[in-house]
């Protein structure tokens, strides 16, 4: 996305700045011009200090809704996509009022593990999760190998609401 | 630890083998001739398979008795001490059947990120966890700033004994 | 920099994209529907292949015109600012046609590292160097520690004349 | 290796401590007790710092001849096998009074890296070389991927001379 594109967005309910443009500093800066809600991604290898100021430059420009999101770091470790930094999201709760989102989908890259993933983001603290699902995983068009059927999605969302019900 | 140290500890109820030494052969195998339950810390920057390659030269020389411990990686993050890689204790729970400990005291460094560390570990599917408590957390000879006192492991318990309440 | 900025940098000889920018693939795809020289900064944490693919947007859209600069990526070791991966130079130059670039002075961050890192970069195979130079680097409005002076810059080209005599 | 193998080695020129052993403090303990060179190998994810205090435990039991040696760190990257920090080597020498040696073959992997790393390795100030050479590279027992044939050799030996000749 590019500054000039956002008026198409304007119908939108909030527009999400992916990990690779978490330091496009002219974006950011333009989308703090609006009013809408931004999911800012931290990007595959910022630091924690590092997301809370591109946040900053969302909202030195006057919107102050920005919700920041966890998805996964990048690491050696190759048997998962990324590596999810949950702790990352307890840290943020604790140092910024900001909201917080836990994306396990793209953190782990496999649909076996966003059901605990899940459920750690939200004892972590995470106010919202981003989690993929697609109808038929297997013709996914991306990300196949983390997308979740809806059946599955749903045992997810049991285990969501047991892991906030103990908050 | 070197081999040699081994009968020194025969009366102990188990040997913890620490990061650094996570690959160091002869220990390993030392250690697997003896029937004691070592537990074993994944290396600073080990991956997944490191870590279970370095358990099977315990258990080939004929020592089942192998517990692995998620104790954090090294990352660029400095926030945290290490980064908690609460995915790999779901993804050695899924590929081994052996039990899994996390250590949430060395993965964050942080006194103020074990009680969510702990839940989201047990969420992961950890069997058990290791803490680090202290009378006098200040007066710590190391690793000062991640002890906790009698009072707020007392809280970690109760959180810990809610999140394995939903699994 | 995004895409409608483009036109403002008409009589520059070629523009640069810088590493936080390595995947802003709008404005990727707008320089390559110019015919400048860009010079395409490998992210903190971009794969070699990575930036190749980054290569890709910009030579699809009609631009062959690209230059590659290895620029330090990002690690644990925190003594030098980033970490120069010359071998990526090397790895560059071999399997591609495109002209490589090293950048001493972002990888290091300390001016000591500066003449060693450029002749190291040489050896690699690298077309180009991008060093920074202040007159007064303590008054340098960023990246003081990294600036030479002019007298330091002279020896530092003879070093890399050396160090081109012998390929 | 572990300390009570030491007297086994009594008859060679000197012993090398390997990646994986860099924190095995009691080996190293051990090995300050002898007189003999040590190679100590930097860890696959150490610090310059973490490097520099394991040289300590050897040189605090009484032995001085400690040799530093950079054989790359573990990144992201997977092209290479590791990550050759050459400006380490730089840092090496700036900061301490060691002498330091460069591991080119383990850092990269690909004997096709191994001349143009040699020589970055040389301009850096490396003092001397590790450079794995093996009759008929595919028959290797390990690491073949890395192993030079006597001719190549030959070829980087020149290559080095070279390097060495306009410092």
């Amino acid at each position: 996305m590019s500054p000039e594109q956002i008026p198409v967005f304007e119908e939108v309910d909030f527009l999400q700045v992916g990990a690779r443009n978490m330091q496009n500093f002219d974006l950011l800066k333009a989308l703090g011009k609006t009013g809408k809600p931004i999911l800012l991604k931290r990007g595959l290898s910022a630091t924690i200090k590092e997301l809370l100021m591109s946040a900053e430059y969302i909202m030195s420009e006057g919107n102050p809704n920005v919700i920041l999101c966890e998805r996964g770091i990048r690491t050696y470790e190759t048997y998962t996509r990324n590596t999810f930094d949950v702790s990352a999201i307890s840290v943020l709760k604790q140092i910024t009022h900001l909201p917080v989102v836990g994306d396990p989908s793209h953190a782990t890259g496999k649909s076996s593990l966003i059901k605990p993933m899940s459920m750690a983001a939200v004892v972590s603290g995470a106010d919202a999760l981003e989690i993929e699902v697609h109808c038929n995983p297997e013709k996914a068009l991306s990300d196949a190998a983390q997308q979740l059927t809806p059946a599955q999605f749903g045992e997810v969302m049991e285990a969501i609401a047991k892991a906030r019900s103990i908050l």
